[in-house]
């Protein structure tokens, strides 16, 4: 990793954040392997914004400006990327206004990363005092999640008047976040041999009337703030079957509910159950929504310096962690959320000055 | 296998069945390992039964009058077991008129050999010529059967006016027997994250119709000859799910369809296509039925030799071998069939008497 760690040592925070990024890019940081890269802005922050306060906790970096102004906002994203798939290094296309990076973490979300570390560099008198958060593993099980890790470890480190989370949200304000829930229905039937299967209760002909309600059900479409919430139930497995000559006696089907923030976790789930009365419902995973929080006077002053309308964040993001220590939260970042996780992922270095623009005017005196 | 042989050196033809059948319990002969079961049926068959023809092949045994009657019967039994399952050795329970043997092989199908055996021993001088089918390898996959390589190797040795299958039926006459096939009926879809559910279509949803036409569906019950054949549509298997964030693209239901023998495989084919109709239907695995010809003289006459009325096989045996031969052919044997393959499989001793008993009678003069 020498070579990798002399590359970073070259980051250079003031200039071009879209050339931070594909600098940023450069440097692998598939989840657990973020040293190199955590090791790259630690240094970089520590020569170039020698007016913030550093700390590194694992993988993460932790710096702030502590000037005692009368509120704070947190800015956090993530250094390490979902594992590389013939993806890097690093591809252009395009040119000037039309320059797109592609490659490996480019709007997941170095490109984010690349807004904050310029921000963090660039002003040094900001109106609210900054806290900026580069942490580790968001792309694995979220036990492993360096944000829950600093929460644990460093709380005072994530308070705030308003986190704003880098994720990709094409440059707009992403406001709040959906919540999500994953149940599995399970009907239940008798085996018996399908020579003589009236003798057997098909479970899998039963799991027919759980299918008809998923397709049969209307999502609610909620307006929270200005932001509509489109929820969606969604059947994401299907099993069952004993051999080939056997009538089932099981079939579990599992659904995933995307729910608008107004329901909690605990709501969303009396709701499954009452779709899915009559058959057994196992909730096998839940994390809440984050209401968007708009009303706040530091949030609503971050939207209008973005300009435009705040629109609902739809996915799950760390956003809610924020929101559920009581903080408006939003997403703000470079490129377009649905290339996340895939091959072709990329971002439009329009984005990236739109976002790094938008911030340095939303923090500047 | 020294001490197998020794024992099997003791089979006693000419006695009680039911003790002949837990003699040939005691020797196991799971799919591919019944050469010491051959070897003593062998055997028993040059010492005991002088008037037959005998002739190896393989680990089947064949055996035969040569009379010049003017009508032949043909009676045939597979030697093989499933995998023993903690059911050996054998168990007794009940006494007398109540005795129940109970192990692996038992209902399938050594009591239906042991009539046969017996019978090849006991009545040298039958009305109809009589072949003796002892077979290999029929609880596997169909290209090992036995039967089948007799029908290369030695094909006059099936040939005759009725085969009778020695399966258990419950001591009854089992005409004919149901076909099967089975297909899968698949759902597309286009995949997308379950937080924008809108930009997919989901094949799990899209397979609720599949499950509707099956729980609909009104499985026909067709006379033939006095045989009610009870048809079925069983979904045995379904499978669907890409990830647990994502909206599938594709759910594959396997259904099972028996049908009587009124219909061809081609048939049943062209019924599922439309009862299918919109989703991609494929055959995996189909097998014709029989019809019970019962209207044939010799068949009728051992339906009249048997007693009672015939009724319909609804499983798939070999039975269906012998029609594909142009031969009338029935299930009679002792023990109930839907006992086959678990581990309680048991016969009761009074089946196996008055199975002996009705063939004793029918091929008597």
């Amino acid at each position: 990793m020498g070579n990798v760690i002399f590359v970073t040592m070259a980051l250079d925070l003031a200039a071009d954040p879209v050339e931070l990024t594909a600098a940023l890019v450069d440097v692998p940081s598939v989840s657990g392997n973020e040293t190199a890269l955590a090791d790259a802005v630690e240094h970089a922050l520590r020569a170039q914004a020698r007016h913030l306060e550093v700390v590194r906790n694992g993988n993460a970096v932790l710096a702030r400006t502590n000037l005692g102004r009368d509120s704070r906002v947190v800015l956090a994203g993530h250094l390490d990327t979902v594992p590389i798939n013939h993806n890097l290094p690093l591809r252009r296309t395009g040119e000037g206004e039309d320059l797109v990076l592609h490659g490996c973490g480019t709007v997941d979300m170095k490109g984010g990363d690349a807004v904050m570390l310029h921000l963090a560099a660039t002003v040094t008198e900001p109106r609210h005092d900054l806290t900026f958060v580069f942490y580790d593993c968001e792309e694995v099980e979220a036990t492993r999640n360096g944000l829950g890790r600093i929460e644990r470890e460093l709380p005072e480190w994530l308070r705030g008047d308003l986190a704003v989370v880098c994720e990709p949200s094409n440059a707009v304000v992403e406001a709040g976040c959906q919540g999500s829930i994953r149940v599995e229905v399970s009907t239940n039937g008798r085996r018996a041999h399908t020579a003589r299967a009236w003798m057997g209760v098909n479970a899998i002909h039963g799991a027919g009337e759980v299918l008809r309600r998923l397709a049969e059900y209307e999502a609610r479409q909620v307006d929270i703030d200005g932001c509509v919430y489109r929820e969606g139930l969604q059947a994401v497995r299907i099993g069952g079957g004993v051999a080939s000559n056997v009538v089932p006696d099981e079939c579990v089907v599992t659904v995933n509910h995307r729910f608008a923030p107004d329901r909690s976790p605990e709501q969303a789930e009396a709701h499954l159950r009452e779709v899915f009365s009559g058959f057994d419902v196992r909730v096998t995973d839940m994390a809440g929504g984050a209401l968007p929080g708009l009303a706040h006077p530091v949030a609503e002053e971050f939207a209008a310096a973005a300009g435009g309308k705040p629109v609902a964040k739809l996915g799950w993001t760390d956003v809610a962690r924020f929101a559920a220590l009581g903080m408006p939260a939003v997403n703000f970042g470079p490129g377009d959320p649905s290339l996340a996780h895939t091959r072709e992922e990329n971002v439009p270095a329009a984005h990236i000055r739109r976002c790094a623009e938008v911030l340095a005017r939303f923090v500047s005196a």
